[in-house]
């Protein structure tokens, strides 16, 4: 059994303290946020401990932290969770600026901690089984492969200010994704962008609708269609066009219900809401950090993966403000 | 290059006349019609005689007769076919009348003239599809078949006092599919029915809504699920269910596009029309035909399926009336 | 908080003590099965206590039961628990014999509990969603409602043989269904039924494979499609037909991945399991029978459901032995 | 009537002169080919004309041609027909020099002859219809179109090496599809290729892989998919969002027949062949022809369109020698 101390008790926190709380080898152990009401609330509901982050890191029953707190802690978190040698789960990003991610898993990799970074949508059990196919060959060889992402309505603008941008707060999750299913590192990158959505987005200074093209060592293409709006729910969609064929990974609609009359056909939209839409996902990500504490696996999603992830955001935005294709060291 | 006499120059008449000029085995000779005008029409369109009857008959130059007139001339025009020579494709039904079905056969078979009856879904390359699969034994041995079949909008209270009945109108096409997909006469059957949809289909003595059950002697087992009205376009579906799995046949929807939006997501509705869901079917039978003359093939939906399938309705009838399963001779 | 004692501890009785114990106004207090094993793995797992039958009534501690043992036993617990003045919630059906049925449902009304009998697919979020619908006039009023409900496997001969048949122990839902849609109480009923699954099945005097048609009294008709097989996971559908269009409720898919190469498109196939399938409809049932514990609603599957619903089974039972359409006491 | 000559008898020429013999006010007068066989063959099947292109081109009689010869020969044609006064339907491109259209197209504007440049996709029903339900304001305002546009199997090195490339002669299409779609000239392109689906085509000097992504002086961008092999049928679909929601266009498939078994579910994959796919898109540019001939309408795909296309396709080059975006003038 290991105990689990969390950090932040917002949205995502709450998500997951409950797959921490629900699976048979993790205990709920404590919850660390800055304000007292959130912390009491899920410390309450799961019997859970208060701790400051001193406590908690100093504390040597507690085996592993989870950080899903402010993104602008969490390299100051992981840096310290691993001095405490305590294993980490860390929500992506690891922090907007590279140099202090670099440093950060430097930091992580001296005290030999393992660390794995939530890049949830590797754990989908749509996009793993659409993996698996690839793998095992059923399209032959990759050729392109397309990523739509496409939140269904957009953040405030006060969040985009703090974001890190589009790029970094959004596409990162894409671009771990490309990464994943082609298993190479691209070598160019392209990104064109506009603020379509909401003008707020546009004065914050950062764009909310986006296509990015990689191109890969093996010749093998991606894109990217991003948007901070979609109208009809989460559409988050693969396609992977192979020598043979092609393997789609759709969205999971609201439900099976169709009205057919004068009309046309009616049916359900994607689900709306991202915890809904990677329910699924957030568990079996939660039950391979167990297996990572275990010793039975290594990270999937570790540093690096949020290393390259940011870097390619960066130059995603290097590329959309020159007007530029960028070359990308391996 | 076969001439082809046309007996009926109304909607399905129409249909048939641009098969037999498309067909470059076949020259749309001459048109029979009560109505000089509907059958002008047709003639100058396809540059055709018009003919009587007697003419038409008489004529030696005619290879093949296609009867597409009124219901009740189809007996009638059959035997005088057969007795002058001319090949035959009549229309479903032979008759409203099983014994004068079996009369006008027997001259057929005396004649030694080859007779085509029009039940134009056997030449539906979907469900014909559906009937290879099966045949090449993709599910295993049949174990049931779910027939759906809902006009668009109900006929006139005019039409549906002459036309037999709803099973002898409408669901015949239904028995046809069944044996046709099952390839065994059944031996049990049960009908239950409704005046639902227009009560001047009830006031003329029918119903408009039905459900019938047949058991085959191998113990599979079929419904047919009937309605004079869908409200979504024309609704024609198959479920063959066997060892191993299903096969389904789907309707054709009217376009590709959809819509999602925050309502869900809006699809097409079914071709809403029967020239229009069953074009292709009609072309295919008209090939079939041709093959027939051309002595490349016998029949398949010859002068017997006729038979077999208003012996179907007739007990369907028995059933509904009586409340009770009919046994069948096989 | 209520105290909830489980009888039995088997398959169902596992799915609903991870539902009692889940659900925040219930605990899950005690377990009573006659196989020490199965208790005491339960009891561990969620901290329950073990409990003869006895013990349990007599607990004043506990204030609902949930009844998921042995078929046979469903009746004389009912019984025990509505004078021992617990709230009952009792897995389908009450009891095989109709007439052991109304006896122990006179015993509940009597003692003036409340029961719930588990026809959970009322509860299922798709078949409530079109019910809603439905409901809201989206089609109008009904005209015609199919049913598909066919297994994944055959249960063991050895089940077949004290199941009560395939209409007692199988079709019982749709039955409740077809009520539960259409709300009126059928009139007439037709039964057609076929061994052709398992020969075993038919040496056990059960049929595997089913059609079922009902009239109600405002002319709407129903049809069951039954089998013991499917061949492609668990086939659960609806289809109602309107005025106006149709609703249709599909199945739930395995997974939204596809896979279209030269031999077509490859999508997945329905939720195998019944426990997966409805999983969502045993979580709505247990919380609508919290709300009927708590006084905020009364059963929505109540004891006259199941009675009505066996009546229908036994109506069903003995169509297909007489081969008639037997009249039904509204 | 109209009388037609017809340049190219080659496999679109075949499909043109269906459609020309089939309109109700066209008149498939003569044929002009260099392969006297080609020619012959559909003179006879039509009881068309054989003429040399100076005979055609004297020919009072004449009141239209359709260009359907070879790529290099259009330019040529078009000035000669305009020069003698006779509407032109010509298949795209104009040529493949840009310069070289611009001069033809200044010859047709002189001789004041209307001029249809062959893009059938845009008749083609599925994207009309999501073209006019994006007019109809159904998604609001655009923000982002994918364009998918995948080959079923590549041409040989010697058709891609007189091709122009896979941007002039493939993607020519998806940039007339996206101006449409749009309704905007885009300000800025960017091109991604690579050499994946055969090293024929690498070695004569081309690529068979690419993504294009464009911007409109709006802020809307698009994308294209492209690839000279599918696997899996013709891949022609949209994706146009908007604030509301998004239209899609899928493809057509070959059947609507599925087998569900243990493997899951197999449909039917896309057409396959860009003349099924695309057949009732030709009839319909056609009878568009046909109404610009008549003075009912002007031409939708005309000269300028053939321009602007291909002046995409030569910046998409650019842009991919250079790994340059290329701002455009419009």
């Amino acid at each position: 059994m290991f105990n689990i101390a969390l950090f932040g008790a917002g949205r995502i926190g709450q998500v997951h303290a409950a797959n921490i709380a629900n699976h048979k080898e993790t205990c709920f152990y404590s919850v660390v946020d800055p304000h007292p009401a959130s912390a009491g609330t899920l410390a309450q509901k799961y019997q859970a401990k208060i701790q400051t982050t001193e406590e908690a890191m100093a504390d040597p029953d507690i085996h592993g932290v989870l950080i899903a707190s402010a993104t602008d802690t969490h390299a100051d978190l992981i840096e310290l969770a691993a001095r405490s040698n305590k294993m980490i789960f860390c929500e992506k990003p690891v922090h907007l600026d590279l140099e202090r991610v670099r440093q950060c898993l430097a930091t992580v990799k001296a005290c030999q901690v393992p660390l794995l970074v939530g890049f949830n949508r590797r754990y989908d059990p749509q996009f793993r089984r659409l993996k698996n196919l690839f793998d095992a060959g059923t399209v032959g060889k990759a050729e392109s492969l397309l990523i739509t992402s496409r939140d269904p309505s957009p953040p405030s603008a006060e969040y985009v200010r703090v974001s890190g941008g589009m790029f970094r707060d959004m596409s990162i999750h894409d671009f771990d994704m490309a990464r994943f299913i082609i298993g190479e590192e691209p070598c160019a990158i392209y990104a064109q962008g506009s603020n379509l959505v909401d003008p707020a987005i546009g004065l914050a200074g950062d764009i909310d609708t986006a296509f990015i093209v990689m191109k890969f060592p093996s010749g093998v293409m991606a894109t990217i269609s991003n948007s901070r709006r979609s109208g009809y729910g989460y559409d988050q969609r693969l396609e992977l066009h192979g020598e043979k064929g092609v393997l789609t990974a759709g969205n999971l609609k609201e439900n099976s219900v169709e009205c057919w009359s004068g009309e046309g056909c009616i049916a359900a939209k994607p689900e709306q809401f991202f915890l809904q839409r990677y329910r699924e996902a957030y568990i079996a990500e939660w039950g391979h950090f167990v297996d990572v504490m275990a010793g039975r696996a290594t990270p999937e999603t570790s540093g690096i993966d949020g290393e390259q992830a940011l870097y390619l955001a960066d130059k995603a935005l290097e590329s959309l403000q020159s007007g530029k294709e960028i070359k990308l060291s391996l």
